[in-house]
């Protein structure tokens, strides 16, 4: 099984990579300095070479995506237009590049995250963002082709991520990196497709 | 009571018209090519000239906002950018570039739909941004100043739709626009903030 990992070098692909590990499994690290093969996959060209040297593959996983923050009054028109194209276009494209290279009964793995049902200030674009992705994946599930799977993993705030965000969403109760990656295996390993996985603390 | 209306010559818009007709209320319609201002909601320009020019005002309310239909491997980038930048971003620009003239306690009501939770085939677009702007509300409703309120209303498939999607959409029990027009109603004349209208038949 070729998996193809977007977002490796990060926090949490990194537990992705430990806990997908396997003597028949090979991960294909992408990153956009580091790992096996250099990229921005929300960039205008996005993964479509790489996709075709790597082919045939049996999964794509993204752990990977950024949108804009701050006040919602202030969010600049160039802001939510970074943040649809970073974090969600970026996500449909390199679902929608990979098409023609990915073995029948392939996955999808995307990521979403909690602000899409709780929103803190600051977060409105990272709020609109992570659910257009759940609305998405819900739909791309009853249209792939060749029993080709897709599914959304929706993270708490990372417990690795706490400094960066926790004055903003109090009460939240993190997660570890390492058991959101257990999401990631259950959409790439198991059979589900058109899930949210929600991990929760 | 003033009450901005965008996109009031549709079917829905009428309807909305209607129902919120009274004595003591102004309803200013806009539109693309009637009413009583043409503008296009979701331009470059958007509405902050004619915002200014009929401020002060008590409720922006939308009826309008397009996607791109087709099978969802084949929705180009270009198409995705055009739903985003229409229904989504056009209803948010509509929402930020009011705030300066909008009275305290004032109201937005924007318009998402069932296949936020219903996809259809041809229809990952649709479904992406309806649930974008169930997050967007949701988030802007824990931002907005000055009590300041927003809400979504997410119809089922309109009767007078029935000839254009009916097909795609089986067993879907439709609504008539004046009961959809009823929840805009509630929200711009209720008390309520942050939530999802669901307009089912």
């Amino acid at each position: 099984m070729k998996i193809i990992l977007v977002g490796a070098s990060g926090t949490l692909g990194q537990e992705i990579s430990i806990a997908l590990s396997a003597a028949d499994r090979t991960i294909v690290k992408i990153g956009r300095k580091s790992g096996d093969v250099q990229a921005d996959f929300a960039g205008p060209d996005g993964l479509t070479e790489i996709y075709k040297a790597l082919q045939p593959f049996d999964a794509v996983a993204i752990a990977a995506g950024a949108v804009a923050f701050g006040p919602f009054p202030e969010i600049t028109r160039e802001q939510w237009q970074f943040s649809f194209n970073n974090k969600l276009l970026g996500q449909i494209s390199a679902v929608q590049q990979a098409l023609p290279y990915i073995n029948d009964r392939g996955s999808f793995t995307l990521v979403g995250g909690l602000m899409s049902e709780e929103p803190i200030p600051m977060g409105a674009a990272a709020s609109t963002v992570n659910r257009a992705l759940e609305g998405f994946v819900v739909a791309a599930g009853i249209e792939l082709p060749r029993s080709l799977r897709i599914n959304l993993i929706s993270p708490s705030l990372i417990e690795e991520s706490l400094p960066r965000f926790g004055d903003l969403a109090p009460g939240v109760i993190p997660v570890s990196a390492a058991r959101v990656a257990q999401a990631y295996k259950r959409s790439i390993l198991g059979a589900h497709t058109g899930q949210i996985y929600k991990v929760r603390g």
